[in-house]
């Protein structure tokens, strides 16, 4: 029976640019890598990535991955391999942890703005949101810290993205990560630390993982790394770093045993694209290409909107976070926009607080450099009319 | 860092025949099925196997898996891609299920004796497990009537395995299926039926699906259907079958939209391996194997045990579920039958309540039918033994 079913989840409206979806560009998948290891992977008669695999993942794949995170300069850090735990991508990681380290009425927290999916993953466990301000570095550590010693609150966990964060486009300075650790030990939460961004620099490397600062025996950092932003998010391959007695959580879980572990075949291909060099070389590509994608979008918003808008050239990442300060509100302004052949993310998106009506995200990654140039140019001219009518 | 983490689920001591995994042989892993798939898959220039898949599953795959359903002798029925949602294997889905469907202390119910893993599943989400009788056609649907009528039950599931059940091998006859679909109806619960053995068949096919007597836009029916038993687990790729609003809630949950599809790129690659024939020559090749291993192992019971253990030989799925009559507790004899070279997984393992200890169940799969002998060989002389000793 023919369906005509979605093979995609991007559903982009036909003569739209369309800058909302945070995907990288179908131009820029590596098929040639993912084809060259998969004709490696299943040429040498092993039969080991089709059974059930490890709970903790293939090792080989955590060795690997290992050695990979280690000589990252946005790593600085050694990565011992029994720190790592396979998953099918942050998502799942983090969905996992809601079951396994929290309770249906926990208080978490969440930076505001944040990733537009996170409070309905928390929600579905029936957890208890909490806002925590940010700034132009970030999470406020104060304002945290505040809540923590003041108002009495005692969060199971806090969720923040440290560097390249989505939507503000922020990295979190190395003092505000070291003191984020220390009031996750000094008031016993754990730091989920989203940290799918940390290898997408561009001139700059950011400070080193959440995870650096925290990396003994009794850490209180989970970072959530992934294979979406750096090779293909249709693998569903990442991983979780933190301590070992965190690893076994997961690891022993009743669900990770009944499946074995999460991806175990998807994983064994990824070694081997890892193994071939082909990782290194396809990071490489992306950073030159998503830092001329941004540096077309910034041009074209300097160009086209003039100082009608605020905000700050990205310094590696996915995110644009623009501000409209006459109070546009970017709701409103959605369906006239779409009109015009231009779409993106309104910024109440960004919280259940139904705050930031007034700011609005754009992706650069999903597109060519003269389309990104042509959706900014359609964004500034429906902007414009939409202000004066 | 070389740590030796181990690459597979399954850990069998050096020298033993280790009867207690439900694993598919080595042997028999489709080596060259997945390999030919994933040469067309790869070959033709198509990227979107590597971006964000759809939230219900990939649509060709859907469509693609509801025609090869369809078309399944032991499905008889036709299956409606709008009714299939894409999972990363049963367990994902089962786990998936109980964050969307049930409330942290709601009552579940499970069989008696049932798949040793489930109760954690379920405890991992603080849920309260109760246990329904079986007998030697399965579910005890008086039982569970009476439970509910009488003792005022109300759950928000029950979790069954129908057909070729874990760890019994019993099948739910067709008209127990039918009367606990319309319990289900009566008392409001759901059907969480794990059909994940339904196509491993031998002479015989079994009962049409339990959700194939509650297909209305109403049903109350969770199929789980996974490709770890007829193709390889360590693709973890299942689906779920139910009803299109049921359908709806697992494709509208957060962490589906946050990570799209699970297992978007494996699900197109089972979709090739489909589309090519490939599946139901594996298929046909597993039962013919799984069939000749049940009748080795039936015999090797029969010559090496004489009358000494009770039990009914398998009409398909994966295992023997033994009976010593005489009262040998399993766990304590475990011991000392690694030591003389033969595992198996206790009965006591497969419910919470402590009972069966008198039963252990055997897998045939996982090994040749020489070693299959030999195994129920060694574990009749220890069992001899220990009883005499």
């Amino acid at each position: 029976m023919k369906t005509r079913l979605p093979s995609l989840l991007v559903d982009i409206k036909e003569g739209v640019i369309d800058l909302g979806w945070g995907h990288p560009s179908p131009r820029l998948h590596p098929l040639e890598a993912v084809r060259a290891a998969a004709d490696r992977l299943l040429s040498r008669g092993d039969t080991e990535p089709l059974q059930y695999g490890a709970t903790q993942g293939y090792g080989p794949y955590l060795e690997t991955l290992a050695e990979f995170l280690s000589r990252q300069e946005s790593y600085g850090m050694s990565v011992d391999p029994r720190s790592l735990f396979l998953t099918a991508g942050a998502s799942q990681g983090l969905d996992l942890t809601c079951t396994l380290f929290a309770r249906e009425g926990d208080t978490v927290l969440v930076e505001e703005p944040t990733y537009f999916v996170i409070e309905g993953i928390f929600r579905a466990h029936h957890l208890s949101v909490r806002r925590v301000l940010t700034d132009k570095n970030g999470l406020d550590v104060d304002a945290l810290e505040d809540m923590l010693e003041n108002e009495g609150l005692r969060p199971r966990f806090i969720y923040t993205i440290p560097s390249y964060h989505n939507p503000t486009g922020t990295v979190l300075p190395e003092d505000r990560r070291k003191r984020l650790v220390e009031l996750a030990h000094r008031f016993d939460f754990l730091v989920l630390a989203d940290e799918v961004y940390q290898m997408i620099h561009f001139a700059h490397v950011p400070p080193k993982p959440v995870i650096s600062f925290d990396s003994g025996p009794d850490g209180r950092t989970i970072s959530y790394g992934s294979f979406s932003k750096i090779l293909s998010p249709g693998l569903r391959i990442g991983w979780i770093q933190a301590a070992p007695t965190i690893v076994d959580r997961f690891a022993d879980a009743a669900v990770t045993f009944s499946g074995g572990g999460f991806n175990h075949f998807a994983s064994a291909l990824v070694k081997e694209v890892i193994d071939m060099g082909l990782l290194d070389e396809n990071i490489g590509r992306l950073r030159v290409a998503y830092s001329e994608r941004a540096d077309a979008m910034d041009l074209a918003i300097r160009s086209h909107f003039g100082g009608s808008v605020d905000f700050c050239k990205p310094s590696g990442g996915y995110y644009f976070w623009l501000r409209f300060p006459g109070g546009l509100d970017t709701v409103e302004f959605l369906p006239r926009a779409e009109q015009q052949g231009v779409s993106f993310r309104p910024g109440n998106a960004f919280s259940e607080s139904g705050r930031f009506t007034d700011f609005l995200r754009l992706t650069y990654t999903l597109y060519e450099k003269e389309e990104l140039e042509e959706g900014v140019r359609r964004l500034a001219d429906v902007a414009a009319s939409f202000v004066s009518g």
